[in-house]
């Protein structure tokens, strides 16, 4: 196998973590309550936020619009207690397994996916 | 209100689709499994992806690395049979709660997300 191969394969079925940042910097963090199971919001991570993450066991994430560490909940208070991390096949996406203090989006509703798609456009989503 | 904050509550309350797509002409998507609510995998659209997605009802993403339209299972026929599709406040990120017609990760796992992170690096996750 190529060099490239065996960094793959490496990537994909090893025990090492090597997260792979895209060329701004960025992975897709995607929040899902550890209870219910709702998917609660998606957003970006960079190498500070992931450590911050990591070390505190509260979700941050990196703002794209304010260029900066974003500690979820830091002015509402509604932190995101991170009870388990998974991370995808080729380490460019995570999930966090996470505990609300609080609704999730800065709307008040649990969920920042409240509206549901269909022809004619969005509704409340049931959930 | 000034023009931008009739436009951002326009975007978060009403039922108007309006997606946002970022500099790069994407926006998030992440499949949940409808039934069991297992996240299953995370990827990106761009426009041209998430019209086939709602015209077709199988999941379509744009692929980065091959800079094109991906219909999820072109090749594997694991494709995503899309029941319900979620929208975030700001839209510029979707939930795709679909039915798999097989395992969703290329390595054959049911989901991308087949590890769990800890201190000392990634072991198989519990789900």
């Amino acid at each position: 196998m190529s060099d490239s191969q065996n960094s793959a394969a490496e990537r994909e079925q090893g025990s090492a973590f090597m997260p792979k940042f895209d060329a701004a910097g960025l992975l897709s963090a995607v929040v899902q309550h550890a209870q219910t199971k709702q998917i609660l919001m998606v957003a970006f991570m960079d190498r500070e936020a992931l450590d911050k993450t990591r070390e505190t066991g509260v979700a941050h994430f990196h703002s794209r619009s304010r260029g900066r560490l974003w500690k979820k909940g830091e002015s509402s208070g509604h932190v995101l207690e991170v009870e388990d991390i998974l991370v995808d096949c080729d380490q460019d996406a995570i999930v966090l397994k996470a505990l609300p203090k609080g609704p999730t989006c800065h709307t008040g509703a649990v969920s920042c996916f409240y509206r549901s798609l269909d022809k004619n456009g969005l509704h409340p989503a049931e959930e």
